[in-house]
């Protein structure tokens, strides 16, 4: 879209509608229309919703139904498209007609298997009527604090995310819904969402744009296949990219992976060695695997960012403060070194078995008492620029308690804390409840200790841009 | 130990012992003693169990205590030891007057933190009767099938394994007790657990000489900090390597992690790259992460050894099947090349969307006759290796009988087939369904392409050692 400021309201209108209306909208469980419609309904959307289907009666799921969304005559923010591909250009010319404020085209069907041509008349439809319009081939958006959700998958297959700063881009609707479901089991919460599938109208380059300007975004995940606008999205990337961390994963960086992105997406993928470049230069975060997008998406959602690389570990188990410290290290961070006067203090206060040097190794019958003098010290030791705390609750000494002293240091904004859990359903329990507090946990060294080296290296970029 | 033979017997008897006194054993819920006792008669072990304690009444927890060993005059199998580190050389003489066939020595207090002296008269007493001795400053065994439970955590804290083919062996007991609890909703079954701490008898070489012959065990898995006996290290890996497949992680790979593992086990570590080195030449399956083992561990476990690496991948969700591409890649494998028989044969199945290629894209209706007819034909391509099968559930076509399907053609045999699935509860309730059956799933594109090669690696050193 052409008009920055044009485009920011009408996907602030997208993601936060008064009213919507879905377009094809059916009573037969089996259709897309009937689960865009009834996910609307169940996850709470506080806004009208309009049921339209060119056979539809008086009434669907207990609301009004209308024939066209011309019968409407009311303001439609959002209109929801779900109808065969043929008809989508005619019911997107009636949008336009009933001055709908922003249209998302769930259909599949066009440059995806081929048809261009449909495609460039819906683009030319948009644009007739200057409608900011996603897809076609989308997910759409899904939003919790307005409750609006055009996905068209069953509601029970997929945990809903609940209310946080990390938005979710995703290119690819296969990947978006994934990573959506993981979002909750990760202990982070979602500002917004886009799947904006084959990019006809609204592109990265606008949905980066808006959400460098939405304030619930602290931290955007991205998913890419290729950029239409390489000199406008280096654009925005430059400019986001100050203002707030984007972490991006590109799909068909390898030449067979480029080959199954084209033939996907229609996508041009590029160079791999392009891409990577234009990430480095401007300050994108690359992850080279899903995983990666939400280990760091949730670090960057709550940690403060530091340019410093010294680590300190403490741990209630030996052998995992070793690994730990191995990760570090080949993370490219350091292991820092105590002061003396932490290490006065620490021998004062721990048993006489702990040997005081990072890792701290402060045995397996470390409690909460342990943990927060323990915390208490590294953390005020101005040798030490982030933690990683290990917390196996296997142990007899770790328990809730543990968990209070991990957020009361994980959210006082200083340093970075990140933990360490691994472990089966005790463990997962606990893990649920530092992430509710605030505080990244991870279930292996590596996982932390490349989190805490992309958190590092997105600060130093942003320390360079303002010290330049 | 020096023979074998005996050793092997006597490591038998500690995993599937017929009688096991536990000296130390409490009635207070606080003392190590107490949860080891407790933790045998619930973990259900079926044979006799003797409480031993200097101070104890007639009985304990509804079982005829003992003060001394020497009181119970019945054969021993196993004894487990948890008493102060300053009386256990005593305790230890008695078990060897009292004919006890092996022991698990728990208590720290030795080598560990620098009484090297009190460990040295510990091994002494062993060999004076040449009695087994795990330990000291261990956690022991656990074994799925003897029911036999000598870790001192509390139960409700760790998750029980099931019966499997996977042996798990750790020099480390915080690294033994975090990765044993993840092994079952990692979906794998455990043959034996070995944590075995500061080896004063019993070291790495004795437990994988046992391993080596162990019908149970189809698979190591192996946390390693340093080796003593280097060049019997180098042969039994060697001999084991041929038989089957040993995956291992080393702590200390890193400067400031060898430091940390000295002063943690005060083992030496030697020079990393001697031990890539070892790895590499005699077979061992480098872990470089602990979530290695567990991944690796699972596709060992249930699937064929393969030479070739052409690897076919299915998917409901294209974005993926782009990312799968790229991990296969980065891993060093290859995308397969559907021979033109195949692809005829799809053409006439899949729907005319489907683009018949690798990565086949089956579309996000696919169902289970989809799947069905996918994995026949690309599992029965002679220009196919292995299939990597995308299960993305959060489809309306996904639904538990894909789960069947998978589990159909994963069990076959013939070729090894792995299955990506990401997601939320419903995803996790089928990654459980599935790894029932047999079949591994994987969190990422990156686990699976990683976990595929690493079998690989195994085949082709072991089919190089063959045709030498």
């Amino acid at each position: 879209m052409k008009n920055e400021r044009a485009t920011y309201m009408s996907l602030d209108r997208m993601v936060n509608p008064r009213s919507v209306a879905v377009i094809g909208a059916s009573e037969n469980p089996e259709k897309i229309g009937h689960i865009i419609l009834s996910n609307n309904i169940s996850f709470g959307f506080g806004g009208k919703i309009y049921p339209v289907n060119i056979n539809a009666g008086d009434s669907m799921m207990g609301l009004k139904a209308y024939r066209s969304v011309l019968d409407i005559k009311a303001p439609i923010d959002l209109a929801v498209i779900a109808v065969p591909a043929e008809v989508v250009v005619q019911v997107l010319d009636e949008c336009g007609r009933a001055g709908v404020a922003s249209a998302i085209v769930v259909s599949g069907g066009f440059a995806e298997v081929g048809n261009v041509e449909l495609q460039d008349r819906l683009t030319k439809t948009a644009l007739k009527y200057s409608m900011p319009v996603m897809g076609p081939n989308c997910l759409g958006v899904i939003d919790p604090r307005s409750r609006v959700d055009t996905l068209f998958l069953p509601s029970f297959k997929l945990d809903k995310p609940s209310i946080g700063g990390v938005s979710f881009v995703s290119q690819s609707g296969a990947v978006g819904s994934t990573v959506l479901d993981m979002i909750d089991s990760e202990g982070f919460g979602l500002a917004r969402f886009f799947s904006y599938g084959n990019a006809a109208v609204i592109d990265e380059v606008d949905i980066l744009n808006y959400l460098m300007r939405d304030k619930e975004t602290r931290v955007v995940i991205f998913y890419i296949e290729g950029v239409k606008r390489g000199r406008e999205f280096i654009e925005v990337a430059k400019k986001i990219s100050r203002v707030k961390p984007v972490v991006i994963i590109k799909g068909g960086m390898t030449e067979a992976g480029a080959k199954a992105a084209h033939s996907h997406t229609a996508a041009l993928s590029g160079s791999s060695e392009a891409y990577k470049t234009v990430f480095r230069q401007f300050g994108l975060v690359e992850a080279k695997d899903i995983k990666d997008l939400l280990n760091f998406g949730k670090i960057f959602e709550t940690q403060p960012h530091i340019v410093g690389d010294r680590i300190a570990v403490i741990t209630n188990g030996g052998g995992t403060g070793v690994l730990v410290t191995d990760a570090i290290c080949n993370n490219g961070l350091r292991l820092a070194e105590l002061s003396e006067k932490t290490k006065k203090g620490l021998r004062k206060i721990m048993p006489s078995i702990v040997n005081i040097a990072l890792p701290l190794d402060m045995a397996g019958d470390a409690d909460a008492k342990r943990y927060d003098e323990a915390l208490q010290a590294v953390c005020s030791d101005e040798n030490v620029d982030a933690v990683i705390a290990v917390a196996l609750f296997q142990t007899p000494g770790a328990d809730s308690r543990v968990v209070s002293t991990l957020v009361k240091h994980g959210t006082l904004g200083e340093k970075p804390l990140v933990v360490i859990s691994m472990g089966g359903s005790y463990t997962k329990a606990h893990k649920t409840m530092i992430e509710s507090g605030g505080v990244p946990v991870y279930e292996s060294p590596d996982d932390a200790a490349a989190s805490l080296a992309a958190l590092i290296r997105y600060s130093r970029y942003v320390h360079d841009q303002k010290t330049r």
